[in-house]
């Protein structure tokens, strides 16, 4: 297996899969030269080599780098591709990345997929088992992959211990903008005002409650993922920061006439959320 | 000791004193009959009286009900005190409270104070063992308070193993409106905004990544507890939420416009929340 970006999620795939595979070897690939190093001292990879090299040998490439680096790296890394080899990648959108391999004559060689789960901590030092087991892994456009490619990615998944949902590309992407892209940006924006307000970090800390600490962990995410993550979603995000925008003003405005029974309504409908965990 | 409210709070508290001070006799108070059955059931409090007869025989009077009702109760018990005994609350918001027995001739009895800890969850049920043990207990106006009765309160938070910080209400009342009150105001929006997008709950269950987790925990408090928050601490939240949206727009205008370096420098200046943790 060839893994293609040592971060926070190749390297927990490669943790989970040297624990589970009894003799697997497991290639790594990285631009970063420290990542590699610390990837082979933390033994999350047998050997690390460059990109041409790992494709050769792999029966499985994954694909999990940046999303601005996939654009360009994908069509390249499926012109390499040997018969037999399945492709997979791991980023947080899928429109733009299965539009640019939509013509590929090895598009059936490629699984496009997002498994939902990470931290807010990044690089191989951040790797850890299990990261995604009981979490739920996105494959898109499956009809566009060969049966025998796509069974290959599933029963990956299955090592991780992940449930499968299929949708389609341009569905996912609406869905991932309300649901994790939106939840960052708040948390960003959370974390902006507080440090605007609070210049003694200090008082943050000593008034931290466990409220407070998960709703910003996520503003601790790196720019370098996430910037890409939201220019690619683009239109998506606008819309639902829009939204978040109307229900932010309709609180403000009940907070600020007192219409105590509409914060209370207000409040009530987003107990509702607690029906996701209730099924 | 008596403890008025057996709710998250009172209950949680009433579980730390009953492990760590043996012997000790919890008398509970609840309007909520079906509450005070549960707190007896499940070992939570010795007995259940009326306030008044709670307060006769006791060292030391907690009150940790909804901030509403503590403003009304407060003078109320504070005048039915033996001497001697003591008296604290434990509500989210501090200068309505202090204000309301600014001159009561007992105020040297009563020590306002806030710990900071909680849960999403309410009532007698969700009490849990240590759950304020490494937080931050806030103590308001303490030169108001007899060094005695604060030395008992002091104690208190001890056995609990909390922190104290000292602050004026009025203080405290501004920074608890971006560290607390604006997280969860954020929460219960985010969740609002997703379910009115996501008109299939299954949708939101299986994208739900950790990041969603975090973000949307705490839409899941009551509105019984955050209505009369959000009330008395109305100018300092408003104040909170026109930054936040200052901010919004900031981050929503670098996104629309496609400014990648001013995103990649508003989410690495958010990153800047991490030195909370790292002091």
């Amino acid at each position: 297996m060839a893994i293609v970006g040592l971060g926070l999620i190749g390297g927990s795939v490669a943790l989970d899969l040297k624990n589970k595979i009894p003799g697997v070897q497991i290639i790594g690939v990285d631009m970063n030269e420290r990542h590699c190093q610390m990837a082979l001292a933390l033994k999350i990879v047998n050997e690390v080599k460059t990109i041409e090299q790992a494709v050769i040998d792999a029966e499985l490439v994954i694909l999990a780098i940046p999303v601005d680096a996939l654009i360009k790296v994908l069509p390249i890394v499926l012109g390499l591709l040997e018969p037999g080899c399945t492709l997979m990648d791991m980023g947080s959108t899928k429109s733009l990345i299965c539009d640019q391999v939509k013509y590929h004559p090895k598009r059936g060689q490629f699984v496009a997929s997002h498994p939902m789960a990470g931290t807010e901590n990044s690089g191989p030092g951040a790797a850890k088992e299990a990261l995604f087991a009981g979490h739920t892994a996105v494959i898109c456009e499956a009809q566009k992959s060969h049966p025998a490619h796509l069974a290959h990615v599933e029963n990956l998944y299955d090592i991780l211990k992940m449930r499968l949902v299929y949708m389609e590309a341009k569905e996912h992407d609406v869905h991932i903008a309300y649901i994790s892209h939106l939840s960052h940006i708040c948390s960003f924006v959370l974390a902006n005002t507080i440090l605007a307000k609070e210049t003694d970090i200090s008082t943050i800390f000593n008034l931290a409650g466990g409220g407070f600490e998960s709703t910003v962990r996520l503003a601790k995410s790196s720019p370098e993922m996430w910037c890409p993550i939201f220019a690619q979603n683009k239109e998506n995000i606008l819309f639902a920061v829009e939204s978040f925008r109307e229900h932010l003003n309709m609180f403000y405005d009940a907070l600020q006439s007192e219409d105590c029974s509409l914060s209370f309504e207000l409040i009530r409908t987003a107990n509702g959320i607690r029906k996701v965990w209730s099924q």
